[in-house]
């Protein structure tokens, strides 16, 4: 145990940055270290290893980099696609759109299928696609952070290899990876690109991108050279080669202190209690909880077909006549910090409840058993102070039962 | 005070990562915020304007960035360089290689002025290169940590404002902010660009650049669009707008633990004694006691202009018949982690010192004296232990003076 206790504070329940232990929070407050010590090294080789393990693989190549979740999208569109190249995003949503911006930037041909909102692009809408054009790769979104809508990650991986087995398999999982079960060699992805601040239990600062040999073989064929300097492979492949096999390597400093705060999250994960398997069944269980209590108050899920919804976060319509500003305040003023809606259309009519990590996996905290009763209490007062404004008829009616079945719900 | 003690380690003394306080890594384990949240909006616009502060400008544009030092080459590259345009760098070492290599990757035309060993592009050959051909930017390394060699800022844009006024004056100061006065508005700056682990006291991890608005209005008036996604200044400039006037905006997820560090750390440096003036003062105070220390034991500066040399850390060559790892493990027993040489075609010749932060500011830690201490002790040590090996008469000669130097300089 560390000897470190964080300030008391509000629980963070939004879908990233999410709690974090104590233990993560002191490592990242290690005592400054060269990134080039003998003592650093292994710390960060394991942070490779454990990286490659999180996902269930034995082969594919980890990248840790300091950035952002997005810098992701930069890693792949600057390594694995050369300018002119056809690329296929199914989007499910915002970070649908940013990624394939991105992928435009680098000079990529985007093609796009652009599913309905609370939706994910079909295997038949894929196979279409595919059987009509040679794609250098696609891309998904494994779990859709504006929607909360989670892809099947293994059901598009199999069709793509199946259509067209050149075609690279890319999953943005940046709000599914150590939240949601992903079998990287098993399901054939090619590469697997995530953030350090959300499943991952770790402050935000770190791109971690898990390429497979065969993405990696693509990349080492190209015609042209990388068009990053920054995310360029060929620049962190032999550093994080190198960092794995125990010696130190330089070509920009890594953020030691971060790399220390994910080798104790990746720790947590990986060879203390509960195991990865039971992680996904708490996150599972968790996220079971959350949607039958905003079911319990007539609170819709955003996701159409509820067996493709995050297990990691929720995103819930608001109730009618209720704004996002009625309900996130008083949901702050009970201690309980949720997100608003990102969706560029529809952003003011949902908010989304993160459910990763500690606290889902400790329960001992409680933080599940406090999000729904700040919810059903939120929600409740929220409704009720709608009550002395005028209303409809219809409208009061449906408030008025809302209201009765959350008293009921919170018995 | 923070309530907060660091573990009990090594003196750090490289040029970066260097020595933090225990506030800053206390404000490093802060629990977990939304980069949304309304307390994290003011600390993020705290640090935009105190950066802008550390470099006396009162207009100039900070972009605050997860990523490492280099993402500022790419931000440079990528926002105010069109591809086919002629940039002009001035390589005083291993830095200005780098630099170069990444302009080049985003399309630029570079020429370079390559400065010998030891040595900075003298104002005669800059004005040399404008006088023959319009370029778009002329970039310099500050402070190049690969030699410890310190370019004249202020002298580099007088020239190149008098000899070509259109051009762009970017400073690669990452080894000089908060460690080497940099006066951005008076001297005519365009760009600096610097990182978190260095003068600035806070662990690494982020991108620091600064941009003039007449960069701005250079990269608005750009008629391609940026070239890379994740560093486009298109994306980045409304969010530290808004984080500046104080409204939440995304783009990619903040290191909301870094920004805190950060802003702990501008605090210390801007708000508390000593002064900025002052602060600068104890770099040249520290860096001429460790130069002198040097010095007096036979250990020659590899700037060849001692006027030229850093103030944030020395490069000196080894004694002779003494290798790097004859001297770092010496030190590293006594507790004190020093640099080896960077530059690839010196690497093994010399090694490198950093004094920066809180190391040179708090007298009180008697950092400086444990440094220069242990050097000494080093030395002696190393050369003695060539004794036992044969040794040519005039090497002895020399090994011995040196040894008596030394216990003469430790007394």
């Amino acid at each position: 145990m560390s000897p470190f206790k964080q300030e008391s504070h509000k629980l963070l329940v939004i879908p990233g940055p999410i709690e974090v232990t104590d233990e993560v929070l002191y490592a990242n407050a290690h005592p400054s270290m060269s990134h080039m010590a003998a003592e650093f090294v292994p710390v960060f080789g394991d942070c490779i290893r454990m990286t490659r393990e999180v996902l269930y693989s034995t082969t594919a190549q980890p990248f840790i980099i300091s950035g952002s979740g997005t810098l992701g999208w930069d890693q792949v569109s600057a390594n694995l696609v050369e300018p002119g190249e056809h690329v296929l995003v199914l989007n499910s949503g915002y970070f649908g759109d940013s990624f394939a911006e991105c992928l435009k930037v680098y000079g990529a041909n985007v093609d796009e299928i652009r599913a309905p909102f609370g939706t994910a692009p079909t295997f038949v809408e894929v196979e279409k696609a595919l059987s009509a054009k040679k794609y250098k790769l696609v891309a998904f979104t494994h779990v859709d952070t504006s929607t909360g809508v989670l892809s099947d990650a293994k059901g598009i991986a199999e069709t793509v290899k199946r259509v067209s087995p050149e075609t690279l398999v890319v999953a943005d999982a940046v709000c599914s990876v150590a939240s949601e079960e992903i079998r990287m060699d098993d399901w054939g992805l090619d590469v697997v690109m995530t953030a350090s601040q959300k499943g991952l239990g770790t402050p935000p600062g770190l791109s971690i991108l898990v390429a497979s040999q065969k993405a990696i073989k693509v990349f080492e064929n190209r015609s042209s050279p990388p068009t990053s300097y920054y995310a360029s492979w060929k620049k962190w492949l032999p550093i994080m080669q190198n960092y794995e096999k125990g010696s130190a390597a330089y070509f920009a400093t890594p953020p030691v202190n971060l790399i220390y705060a994910y080798n104790a999250s990746l720790t947590q994960i990986m060879k203390q209690s509960p195991s990865l398997e039971e992680r996904f069944k708490l996150h599972k269980e968790a996220s079971r909880r959350v949607k039958e209590a905003g079911a319990a108050i007539g609170l819709k899920q955003l996701p159409q077909d509820p067996a493709f919804a995050a297990n990691g976060m929720t995103a819930l319509y608001l109730p009618e006549g209720v704004a996002a500003s009625d309900l996130i305040p008083r949901l702050l003023k009970r201690g309980v910090v949720v997100a608003g809606g990102l969706h560029k259309d529809h952003k003011d009519k949902y908010f989304r409840i993160g459910h990763m990590g500690v606290s889902v996996v400790d329960k001992s905290r409680g933080d599940v058993d406090k999000v729904i009763a700040a919810l059903q209490e939120s929600v409740a007062d929220a409704l009720a102070s709608k009550k002395t404004a005028p209303l409809s008829e219809p409208k009061r009616e449906h408030h008025e039962k809302l209201a009765r079945s959350i008293g009921a719900a919170r018995l």
